[in-house]
């Protein structure tokens, strides 16, 4: 049977979702949306039901599952309530406004005894990072010591604030780190540029692997995330990012995106198949609440610990968590 | 209404077409396989009804559409009965095993008034191949005056004969070649190494490209498709074939598989979703039963021209068609 | 000691090869130089001696070897006076205008007993050819099949023929392609594109390996040559041609070089190095006079045999020459 | 006329130092080698005269300028007489053994009132590291803000102590990086691996850019350097150093060498030939005293600033130096 999937939030993201479902997954169909906006609901529903009420569409008999694309404040208590349904819920990143909400979530799906949140960190479907992952499993390169990565918008939106390049941008390479490494972060310290844009992020793991990231929200030219893996016996990154090149104007060129959407078009829409999948086989795929929790945390340690010293140049941060529950073992 | 579908055969290609329709195509599933070997066909239905009689599976009010993916020497009679039930049919190239056969099938078509039939040329989906014909349509590199095929399989199977090398292999440049280009194959001279393997095949187009393809059949180090477009302005090419690189034992390297499928497994699920959605809207999408009829066509009479120089190295020959019928315009 | 070398032509290469001697040059120096222009003379020699008389440079005292960069029309009347005063020669390609002249070189220096010519081909001295003739030797690619020839212009002066595409661009790949395989051409087939540019040349050698040459004299948008070497077992070829990649503009590029000047600066620079090496112990290096003829007959045979078909797409031209003497074995 | 030249020690570098200046430099040649060995110094004389007292070299009247290859310990005093013989001298670097001493010869320099003293830092004419930098000052990449270097050996010699990855390898990203941005560095943090291998280095200059470097001594696979300069429109970095890539066994390929020398032979010459122009011209080139002294100082203080860290995470370490003589304006 084909899952019946409700989509709450219809703006770029949630349309996108909503589309995904429609067009382009296996064994799921739209079932229905929300937004608080009845007209941009209209127009991504093509035909599925329409709710202006968030709860009712997660509490719907119309709604096995649910995707949360809302406002970032509003994920939290969308993914209680699903956790309340007993329903499956792919999350928007972040889990939560603050680590202390995504702590409730992880909490409360620990009382429930079985994982039902998964949040929406797609780079662990994209496919050069899954080969890279792979490649790091399999071993050749040798213990991972080094891992470079750089994260680069066109522009920052004229309300991005410095510590949104940590809490909004920045989570994406604490979330994938962590999957790419099987490793927890303990440690980070940040330089900044003036003005605190580009910065350079070290962290630290608790198997000693040292993490580099280079954060830049305004550099001009294109969308472009790279990652290098260095091992004891080798390295595995990713390569050119484009499938065609060209000969024109006295140059050889390939072209970047403006924005994230074009170059991790694929990594959502098999985050959406394999979720689809799990959800059907009664099971859970990608980030789960506890990574959505971790990811949050650390990106909230690093800003306060940035706090002190303006943008960035800070000392060494020390990162700490509650214990792992063994529902996430 | 997900269009349920019957996939005839289920070697290799039958059992991935019968995978991507349970597991990764939207708005479609696996309805019904059939095959001569009982057994097969149970492992690749999953379910799905099993039939021994490919007419009966055509004819079954289980199935709305039809993919044929039984021995070449099949495919025109049920592809015919497709046309006969009234059903759309993606048929595993080439669309016959002779040109008559072919033309057969397009008259039958045009005599039907409607088009059902779609040859399963799958590099027209392929990324790759879809961003060069999408810039060559944009029109940055000019006119189109040459382009450079390479098709390398890295060994050939022991029943391979050179013939085959043009009817088995060459025939995907025929048809991409056109597809990328828009044109009409006017003629072809082929050289050949001793043995035949490797070719060099030479052909222009009615609009005077010229189009010219290496065929290596033992290629030895692994399975290699390329293609680059030489416009009076500026040229398009494919990308290396890869998402990654690893630094390892002194080199720097990418791999390439040992066959076709890793290489194309992005293609196939990409013609089966727009197969599947033109099905549902009553549409026909991918390569026509027109251009299955002229690739057999092409390849039928280069190699009827290669006959009397040996394996190659023969003069210019001159292709003919029938006209195109309307149907096709 | 320092070898005196005299320069005959002060053009664009003939300034080029001045500089070379002056400048980056070990164990020779510019003794002299000779030009119709006593203005551009004076200019490149920089201090050196100046003559207006070819022969009597090639005559002087201070002179111990030759560079030829005059008009090509010239250089066969100057190599031979180079042979009659026993000079070793750094002769511009072509050797002569004609193949009939080259032979008349040819046979001078059979008669002499001792090589002194050497044909500009520089080529042979790039690295990135070095390399690639290196990786066939060392034979893990296995016996060569195929080469694929890339031999683009940005665009052609106006007073460009299509014959000179021949004689004056596509010598080049004669040449290489000979000592890349260290094979004989025995034949030429010819497709052109509409107007004769651009051209795709098909040969045989006489180890049945296969030469295809896209020769583009319009290619609009750079100066770019490239080779691919095809093996039994595995290819080698160029890399980008370039030491640096920007990210800009939304692309990620590098840059093409408007002639082939840049492209083969290092390649002059060896070759120079070498002869001067060779020429002071008494040795020959690079084209011989053979090689030069062999090259130029090549192309003068494939224009005849172009004639008749008009620009191109003549049927298979055989290639003839005669036979070589003991002096190149 | 010839720049007599005389290179003090024999050893790989001096070795390779006397061969580019009796095959490969235009305008000089070897006059006399010195060492303390006396076969190793006639194997690489090859007819020129044999010291075996470096300071007798120096001040011979058959020598204009001086080579220094000696042990690391003898440079300072090597470099201190030949600003005494008002010869110049190429000093492999360090310029010193401690940046006390290396002050001492730019005092001696200032006192003298002309520099003499060039320090071997080939990297400075390496190709791609000068179009970095020409592609810098054209500016096109806008202000740079961040340099990730990346350097990495295959495997540390047995008698490498950790402090030695910062004062014998890192001192090249040090220097380079000064020279690429033409910035001095304030400060530098080091995050090391356990084992203190690789370590990342973290500096900021005086105009708040951010260099990034790994230092990876047993990087396993091969001597790899690699840089990116990120500026606020752009990046440029080397593209990958190869000229020729490899099709064999399953994969695309090209190698990386053992160790430095074939990386950068083409640096070791155009750095010769530049030293040797400029001391035919009476000028400098390279690195001057003042640069070797900065570099061994910034070398010096982090490694005092590690110290009290153990092997690297240590704080940001302060640098300082003293105010540059108006002689290296």
């Amino acid at each position: 049977m084909s899952l019946a999937v409700g989509v709450i939030g219809t703006g770029v993201m949630g349309a996108e979702h909503a589309r995904l479902l429609r067009d382009a997954t296996s064994g799921a169909h739209l079932a229905a949306v929300c937004d608080a906006d009845p007209a941009r609901a209209g127009a991504a529903a093509k035909g599925a039901a329409v709710f202006t009420d968030a709860l009712a569409l997660i509490n719907s008999d119309q709604v096995q599952a649910v995707v949360i694309a809302s406002p970032d404040a509003t994920h939290a208590q969308y993914a209680l309530a699903c956790l309340a349904a007993g329903k499956p819920c792919l999350c928007e990143k972040p889990i939560a406004a603050t680590a202390a909400e995504g702590l409730d979530i992880v909490q409360a799906e620990v009382a429930l005894g079985r994982r039902l949140v998964t949040v929406g960190f797609m780079r662990r479907f994209d496919p050069a990072y899954t080969e890279m992952q792979a490649a790091r499993i399999a071993g050749n390169i040798g213990a991972p010591v080094l891992l470079h990565n750089i994260h680069r918008n066109a522009a920052a939106p004229a309300w991005f604030t410095g510590a949104m390049a940590v809490t909004n941008s920045f989570v994406h390479e604490i979330d994938i780190s962590r999957w790419l490494l099987g490793s927890e972060m303990i440690n980070a310290q940040v330089t900044a540029a003036p003005g605190g844009d580009p910065m350079l992020v070290t962290m630290q793991t608790d198997k000693a692997e040292i993490v580099s990231t280079e954060v830049f929200m305004n550099a001009t030219y294109g969308y472009h995330v790279h990652a290098q893996l260095v091992g004891r016996a080798g390295t595995v990154e990713m390569a050119a990012p484009t499938r065609i090149l060209t000969n024109l104007s006295a140059a050889q060129s390939f072209g970047f995106p403006s924005n994230w959407v074009p170059r991790f078009t694929e990594a959502y829409r098999l985050q959406m198949q394999a979720w689809v999948d799990a959800a059907r086989a009664g099971q859970t795929t990608g980030a789960s609440a506890w990574d959505g929790f971790v990811t949050t945390s650390t990106a909230e340690q690093i800003v306060a610990g940035m706090g002190n010293a303006g943008m960035g140049n800070a000392g060494r941060i020390t990162l700490t968590y509650p214990p792992r529950p063994a529902l996430y073992a």
